[in-house]
């Protein structure tokens, strides 16, 4: 045997190896059944000549998994972390250690898919149900959703929603100046596109004359100041307005709840109940509304239903809302919700009860009474006399004196204006703080002297005296031991990664890989607040900077902005740098956005929010865009044409093989081109959007670049940009180096959006390099085209591209199964419970398929369970074709099927074996939780809070 | 409502109140049940006032979580992890990051106990399975063990084991000089007590004259030297002595495997397979034996049979060898493994298969190649010739000065002697090291120039040529993805503190905090090696002497060693000092050690390896020591009576109130008192060891001091004493700091034992201070009582003290039920495993009982669960004695009943839903994986290492 030589040896184990899932002899049999003699072979067949790359992509050769960890915690360590008592929405907040361990850290938590198939989600959509209760409670209102974005967005979304929901015929939206800077600003870049008026106003001095549709008002407001809003609120809805509060979620523990004075939306995030600052995300935003506002509510609502058995059972209510469903007619664009993190908040309710929230509460809010009786004793001028935990304090000419005195004393505190400061405590404040923040104002004081002589800094009136979380849940898992069985409960009710593939087309559930997760939690990651000078970032900025570059390098665009906190708001913001464009061409009339039929909703919900008319071009009977419909379309808006919204490969899996000559038809009419970079998974190493036409792409870090779903989010949407767009990137109005001074204004709450979870697709980058990226790609279209190979003689493959074969993905047709035999795509989808498998996307992009996408990282042993549990479920169908089962009474018809079920009388004309154990007891069998669920009936009676515990009795 | 003072909501919700399970609310219906009106009452009813402490414990004032895990930030920060080169049995080594977070930092994992109940332990019985076919493979062995504590004990108990096995009268024992200094002085501190000569020799000259039951030799030796030993072992074969080799288990990869030249036993370690070096431990270490040796074989051994249903299971083989059976007899006094970690290697095994192993093999070997190559180049001498990854190199005169120059540049090398160094390459070497290294030296070098022209530098016959992990276990989980799932698949089979209370008579399965356990996976703690210059490891040191400190004060010693890495090697140092001790002053002959009848089997064993004769002291008919007895015995051993070994309170679960008598009478008879810790957790802060009478005890880090069982270990066992045995703790010849110079020598192989996962203990006394102690004391002997309280109309319970009231465990006395329905204490624990329950202590120290610990971490909810489980299951005996169901088929009898047993044909006079949901489907079922195991078939056809493939087929 040769010597191998040192070099080939030093490498270990390529990442690579360990992300791909074939071995090279397993690749060789999957080549085999598809017909082809090797990758470069089948992915010469499938993607067209006209688009390939010749070359690599320019990025650092790959490093290990050690070494990767290496560099972060270097770039770890060039973070600095102080004591953030900035606030504006950012507090520091104790993640409970069992918390952080069993769901930020927990693949069972952080792998899972969004709970489309709830029969086996329960335990997330049981958490997200808490967390619904938790906002009702906390805001007062009727019902909350799970969950915002963050809380401008939210802000964002209530003042959209108002104006759908409300009678007023007026243009007018009035914000209270004493609002989150960026709040206004998000809220702003929302409202210009619509038509929308805002108006920032001191509202302390009663409303402004004139007609408006609604009012944000803040509670607690910038400044910190807590006012008494119910005359505002009643005066409003006497003048047909409808009301918003952006509300801490912290201070309703100890305030009057918003609901209790009648207000129309409440809004917010719920960071501060045990979701590290991160930089700036991600955390969940909430949104609550009163009774009547349900059906216009934006996002992923939890309501309760019951099962085939009569068992409750949740699911996701309402869907009909969606923008999946409703296309430009949807009430918002967003589809990812912040699962991971509202699952954290809730948990931390869950975990301290009303009575240790109630405690928090308190703490922080004395904390901030004693600094600020101690200042006022020391002579300095507090210029918020009722506040929470927040106060603004009126030091003329040496403001920036007293905050580099803080800093000194290792304290990030807020520089309102050259005489003011202000300064939040939170959970973390402790008296030393207090004192150190003493000295940097030049006074000193007795901490227990000062709380004793101070009473509380809020008005007897705006007290809360109602109660909340009484539901048992919150009060029956307080010791660590039974939170953490809580936790493992809960996620061994559903199905996530880690225990079977999620085929979901077009949503990419590859390997989320420990090192790239591990960074994430590392303090100085987490306890980075967004606002602090950027000079404490310089480690994670530096993972946003390579990211930016290796993203742009990837995808063959100019510049790349990370803001977009999910793939929805990188579409809005990448049609507002297309609109901005235009109208800095002095072409503001180009507004219409072409779609061609096939397109993601969202694709259509984010034009109409950049005030765009949507026109459907056609499909042709390959599913891909009609070029001639498409000419004709183009001509008739030659005026008027802002873009088309494509996505590549297409909807349907294909690699289209006209791209270019979509491109360059719409590029002669003046508009420009949008990539949906969804399916980028099939494209990185073979072809870059920003050579072969496009314009701008939002990327979905959270498919393509390994960011968990989380269970439903978070999501990170970059947008990519060729040069004549990067003038039209977000921006910031806190952080001027976030993005171009002549942006659109933020997207996102956040300078640079879910800053804390880029080192995830920093390190799946650093550790495949250019050819192991190139590799999964390659690997991934060939999964895709083993499985349409090994199933198209069960299901029928509906589209194909040039040599038959799919992108990296697939669409199984059952529309003439389903006609035959009456089994539809959601028998199918619940009989894969049975196998122990997550179901593929139903339904989308085609009523009455299901989509398959395998992804690069599922061996073939597991590529293997999945089609031959396809392929027995077929021989199913058969048999219920065949007349031998009942069409009302069979396996499928009665999946999935719960142990229960089987334990009880059993009067099926199939046996409880063939129910449970299709395949004989080989593996390991996954139960699920509950039996089929009846989404229809919950909607018709809509219970989106935890059920009294009667209920769960009878 | 009056306000709260800011003093009293700073401390958030203490610790204390997340470790102990009942609220207040729940204690008191707790103390109810019981009958008393407060802790106190209790307390003072079941705890003799003649041992009650008056004061507090001094300890600091409890921290909160944050608090204590910043504390432990600062203290990892003041150590500096170098590049470790060292060598001597610690290598670095990259844990897979999957392997760390979904083992390591996995509660499922960790959390689990020894797998005494295999039906509900199959996942880690696999994995340790798969540990025990790696090592048999890589040694070359018929049979290997899982496992080991370190290596040094290993090579100890495999002189013991081949004295005991071997036909040879002789009491000398040859082991060569090129073996690790602390594996030479744990053999010697072995050795003495039995009388076993040992003799260090340089056996490369050959065997020495004279007769010798054994020889122990290195392969490669601590210089690095690799030798052709064939021809020795003839000789020694030949001369009736057997062999011992303590190999490398890397070498192994790529050397001629011990077995092929026909050894007895290999000892070693694992910690090279992805443990951290964790500044000495804990790794598992390992030993292997040839055919026939396996019934001696000591420690934990995982074999093979088949379930009720005939479907293959694993269990633990061959226990009657065991020390809690065997008691003096047995073949050592090992008990707790080193489960956690060597399932971490197992992986790690599993994870880079035969070839991966190979090539870092390969690495490691080649970068020594390129080392020693340059440094000949540069007219260095390296003296040894033949080597695997570590080198010994002559620097006359100026060994502290290469040294030195290492250290600046980042890496520890070893000093050999003045004229001496050493160099151990790894898997971590980078030729970045290679290059400093010979600078260090003062020479240059070209690697891949070297590297090209130098040959592999061991002879060609000592290559390795046979295969090795070749069950497909080893070539089938490649990818990441692969893995996790594995690993969730086989956790998923176990019943750990995670899903269930762990109600084990004298094991005290309380909570492990996350903050308690994040720690002891950070880098700065992990990656120290243990004979590092104490100046890299003040951190640590820092955590040792805290703890030392704090544990001292709790137990009322003098002094603490944190050396012994399990309590068996606690037992056997206490017992090593009270000798020494006794020799010390003239008083040799003193070598009884007596034993209540009712003592830990462990007792007996260590008693006998500390060369100590057993005399038993007969218990009275309420189960304490019958002190008539007692005085007549001591009376008898007036001249040799060395000690009395008792447990308190007793293994019977009771607070002796003669305790103090028992203690004088030995003392006045010149004997010392060894008190055994296990039972610790029901003491602190109520009474203090060392204050009632006692000299020295063990205590069980991993039972009162929240280290996880980890599935079967590691454990810590440090011992406490007075004063007068101060001088007599262990010791270690390379960190003279870790013990007194008339120390013992040393009992581990580590200067401080298992040093990295200290921190868990240490969080666990810092966040709970003196008063959170004391309650959690109080808490665990009210839930016994509770639990003792409810079930003593239905079991009997067999022994109390003063007003019929319990320590922390109670005894429940089947032995009438069994007389009188024929169901055993079997069919009961295999029966809690249907109601999703872990079985109590089966059988001991009472045949034919169950000892329940239920420990304050539970609540009450979860005390109601197993309370209530417990009662239905007597009402289902009852049905039994009634003859309602036959002896032969009823729910207990066929305990546990599986998933696919439910789903199956079904002819039993109960209901599947009797079988599996006995009380209805409220909570989530767990299922066991197999029915009951026959252990007697796997022990006559032992099985111990993965069975091919086809066998799983059939």
């Amino acid at each position: 045997m040769d010597r191998i030589p040192l070099a080939a040896l030093e490498q270990g184990t390529p990442f690579a190896d360990r992300h791909i899932g074939p071995r090279p002899n397993e690749l060789a049999r999957m080549l085999d059944v598809i017909g082809v003699g090797s990758l470069d072979e089948l992915v010469d067949q499938a993607v067209p000549d006209s688009i390939r790359d010749a070359g690599e992509i320019d990025l650092p050769p790959a490093a290990a998994e050690h070494e990767a960890l290496a560099e972060l915690r270097e770039l770890a360590g060039r973070n600095r972390t102080l004591t953030q008592m900035i606030g504006l929405g950012y507090y520091g907040t104790l993640t409970p250690p069992v918390i952080r361990r069993n769901v930020l850290e927990s693949p069972a938590w952080y792998t899972a898919y969004t709970p489309y198939q709830p029969e086996i989600s329960q335990g997330r959509l049981e958490a997200l149900l808490n967390f619904q209760t938790m906002v009702a409670d906390l805001t007062g209102m009727e019902l909350a959703n799970a969950s915002m974005l963050d809380e401008s967005t939210a802000a964002a979304e209530a003042m959209t929603l108002v104006r759908r929901a409300g009678r007023s015929r007026s243009a007018r939206f009035l914000v209270d100046a004493d609002t989150f800077p960026q709040t206004i600003a998000v809220i702003e870049t929302r409202a210009e596109p619509l038509g929308i008026e805002v108006e920032v106003v001191d509202l302390s001095a009663g409303l402004p004359e004139g007609e408006f549709f609604g009012v944000l008002l803040s509670y607690p407001g910038a400044s910190g100041a807590v006012r008494d809003d119910a005359a505002l609120v009643e005066q409003a809805h006497e003048r047909g307005a409808q009301v918003v509060v952006a509300a801490d979620i912290l201070a309703l523990t100890l305030l009057r709840a918003p609901g209790e004075i009648g207000v129309d939306v409440v809004a917010g995030s719920t960071q501060r109940f045990g979701v590290p600052m991160g930089f700036g995300g991600p955390h969940a935003g909430y949104l609550a509304v009163r009774q009547g506002l349900e059906r216009q509510l934006p996002g992923r609502l939890v309501g309760v239903s019951v099962d085939a058995d009569g068992n409750r059972a949740y699911r996701l209510a309402l869907q009909t809302r969606e923008q999946h469903i409703r296309r430009e007619k949807a009430t918002s664009n967003i589809c990812t919700a912040q699962v991971l993190l509202a699952i954290v908040a809730s948990m931390y309710a869950v975990y301290h009860g009303p009575e240790g929230l109630r405690a928090i509460g308190t703490r922080a809010h004395r904390m901030a009474a004693v600094l600020a009786a101690g200042l006022r004793a020391g002579g300095v001028a507090v210029a918020t006399e009722h506040f929470f935990d927040t106060i603004t304090v009126d030091v003329p000419g040496r403001a920036a004196e007293v905050v580099a005195g803080a800093r000194d004393r290792g304290i990030n505190i807020r520089e309102v204006s050259a005489d003011r400061v202000s300064v939040a405590c939170d959970e973390t404040t402790t008296r030393e703080h207090v004192r150190r923040l003493w000295a940097a104002f030049g006074v000193g004081g007795d901490v227990d002297a000062l709380d004793a002589a101070t009473a509380d800094a809020f008005p007897a009136e705006l007290a809360r005296t109602s109660a909340y979380l009484t539901h048992p849940v919150f009060s029956t898992h307080r010791s660590e031991t039974a939170l953490l069985r809580y936790l493992r409960a809960l996620s061994d009710k559903d199905v996530a990664l880690d225990r079977s593939m999620i085929p979901l087309g077009s949503c990419t559930m590859k390997l989320n890989a420990t090192a790239e997760m591990e960074p994430i939690t590392w303090p100085a990651f987490a306890e980075l607040h967004p606002f602090a000078p950027v000079s404490d970032a310089a480690g994670i900025l530096r993972v946003v900077s390579d990211l930016e570059d290796w993203l742009a390098k990837v995808t063959g665009y100019d510049a790349v902005s990370l803001q977009p906190n999910a793939g929805s708001q990188g579409e809005f913001a990448g049609l507002l740098a297309i609109r901005a464009y235009h109208r800095d061409r002095g072409e503001a009339a180009r507004n219409v956005c072409l779609i061609p039929a096939s397109a993601h909703g969202t694709n259509a919900a984010s034009a109409a929010m950049a005030g765009m008319r949507v026109v459907v071009v056609r499909c042709d009977d390959n599913g891909n865009v009609d070029l001639d419909h498409l000419r004709s379309t183009v001509d008739e808006h030659r005026a008027d044409l802002a873009c088309i919204m494509i996505t590549y490969p297409s909807t349907h899996g294909v690699y289209e093989d006209t791209v270019r000559e979509v491109c360059d038809l719409v590029h002669e009419a003046g508009g420009q081109v949008y990539v949906d970079g969804a399916n980028l998974n099939a494209l990185i190493g073979l072809a870059r959007f920003g050579k072969f036409g496009a314009d701008v792409s939002h990327l979905n870090l959270h498919k393509t670049f390994c960011i968990p779903h989380g269970g439903g989010g978070p999501g990170v949407g970059p947008i990519g940009v060729r040069a004549h767009l990067a003038p039209f990137l977000p921006n910031h109005p806190l952080q001027p180096t976030a993005g171009p001074a002549t942006g659109v204004g933020p997207i996102s709450a956040a300078p640079w959006g879910s800053a804390s979870i880029l080192p995830i697709s920093w390190a799946y980058v650093r550790m495949m390099g250019a050819p192991g990226l190139k590799r999964a790609t390659m690997t991934a279209v060939a999964a895709a085209n083993y499985v349409a190979a090994r199933l198209a003689a069960h299901f029928p493959v509906l589209y194909t591209g040039a040599h038959d074969r799919v992108a990296h993905e697939c669409i199984l047709d059952l529309r003439g199964i389903t006609k035959a035999t009456g089994v539809t795509v959601d028998d199918v989808a619940k009989r894969l419970a049975d196998y122990g498998l997550h179901a593929p996307t139903m339904s989308f992009p085609v009523a009455g398929t299901l989509m398959v996408e395998p992804t690069e990282s599922e061996d073939v042993a597991e590529l293997d369970r999945f089609c031959d549990a396809m392929i027995a479920i077929r021989r199913e169908i058969d048999r219920v074709g065949a007349g031998d089962w009942p069409a009302e009474d069979n396996p499928l018809h009665n999946a999935p099927h719960t142990a229960e079920s089987i334990a009880g009388k059993w009067d099926h004309p199939y046996s409880r074996e063939e129910a449970a154990y299709p395949t004989g007891s080989a593996g390991p069998k996954i139960w699920p939780p509950v039996r089929r669920i009846d989404g229809a009936k919950g909607d018709r009676n809509l219970v989106c809070s935890c059920p009294p515990i009667e209920a769960y009795q009878s």
